[in-house]
């Protein structure tokens, strides 16, 4: 399991303040904050505290703020591909693009930008009509997605297809649609490409959030998910990634294997 | 999901005296605080601890006792058929019998008695020579007890299929076979066969028994298990199989979905 911290997001208050003061040191806080609680990347996202035609320069602040104090990779966050673009211009480390939706303009866009900076790519089950609500219209769009990374030469593994959980308080159906998602998904090629969760979504504004986001973290691994956006500072969540690794037979079981999963 | 308690088993050492003394009340206090915990069935197993041509007795007077206090319906636990079927001549609510493996002799003492006792039946995927290593050979032996089912007129949602975990920390390799198996076990027949497990068997001699255990009921009801056999007094277990249903959308989402899973 890829655990790709959620933390570093202008949506949060105190990384919001952070980016419109300039002020490095809450970014720098939870990078190595998410490192010590198991995460392999940092996602990054300015959010709304940044204006559009500021990101760019956003995003190139960030990525280097970042670098002076973590070697964790990034997950470059932005529905801004110029924001995109700068900040792989200055990543030390392959990076993952977050992300491409099924949208050829886009797709066009983003693929030969993750192959010129070797960077992966998340690409969204959906397109400008929004999420479908079934496996298998979930599945079609994935199928365009690695049908592109056929095309543009990028390597399926580096190809992420993120099936969109919603809150399971309002859009409950979903849920089991996106575990048959990714259970299909890990299906379309040999490799495979990889799947990718925006976990915490799923227990949006639900009073019991780490537990669901727990358990769903236990029941997408069991049809195949390969890396989660999550919060790695939730210990017990991170407990279950590293479990779910040993159930999978993945990581050899060790009666440390807790300890292991976050030293490694 | 059903859970089925665990804890009146005669290997717990006070079931086990209380078995030995013929005291009623270890047995009553743990069928009502599993059923408290969120237990539909209890299983009832004697364990060592009643010498084997005593157990026909042994089991009258454990339903006896376990239904003076509860209304749950039990699951009885024996490879003493005897044992099983003068349980079943008194139980006043339809049973589960637990268990008969894929061979000949012993499906043919089983079947005809859970058709007559209106009960339903836990069949392992195993026959004489043990357990298999590989989720082939477990729906292989699946398919030989769902073809039993039929031949002597089992309803086939009274078939519970057990694919028989074994310990993660000497037998690994057996995790994802199981989940394998599990959801293979659900394409078998239509209707299909329900599925259940012995969970508790997955920790066994790990540090992070509970954690294991937990991660491991998410990721199975992931890929279609329909009972286990388990601590129903695990609280935090007993929440993930709550929140297992809610997220396979099979009951509704409400805020208070603990409380109402723990009150039906």
């Amino acid at each position: 399991m890829i655990i790709i911290g959620e933390r570093i997001n202008g949506m949060f208050k105190d990384i919001g303040e952070a980016l419109r003061n300039k002020d490095p040191k809450p970014l720098q806080h939870w990078a190595v904050k998410q490192e010590e609680g198991g995460a392999h990347y940092l996602d990054v996202n300015s959010g709304p505290a940044v204006p559009t035609e500021e990101r760019p320069e956003a995003y190139k602040w960030m990525v280097n703020v970042l670098q002076e104090v973590s070697k964790l990779p990034l997950c470059l966050d932005s529905t801004n591909y110029d924001a995109i673009q700068a900040g792989l211009e200055l990543c030390q480390r392959p990076a993952l693009i977050n992300s491409v939706p099924a949208e050829r303009a886009k797709i066009e866009r983003v693929f030969p930008m993750a192959v010129q900076f070797n960077a992966s790519v998340i690409g969204l089950t959906m397109d400008k009509k929004g999420i479908p609500k079934d496996a298998e219209n979930r599945v079609a769009f994935a199928m365009e997605l690695v049908a592109a990374a056929d095309e543009f030469g990028l390597n399926m593994e580096d190809l992420f297809i993120d099936p969109l959980i919603l809150p399971v308080n309002v859009a409950q159906e979903h849920a089991p649609e996106v575990l048959e998602s990714l259970r299909q998904v890990k299906m379309l090629a040999n490799p495979a490409p990889r799947t990718v969760l925006g976990l915490s979504n799923v227990s949006q504004k639900s009073p019991d959030r780490h537990l669901i986001n727990r358990t769903y973290l236990a029941m997408a691994m069991a049809v195949g998910l390969d890396a989660a956006i999550m919060d790695a500072n939730d210990d017990d969540l991170v407990d279950v990634a590293a479990t779910g690794q040993i159930l999978l037979n993945k990581s050899i079981y060790a009666d440390s294997y807790l300890k292991v999963f976050r030293a490694r």
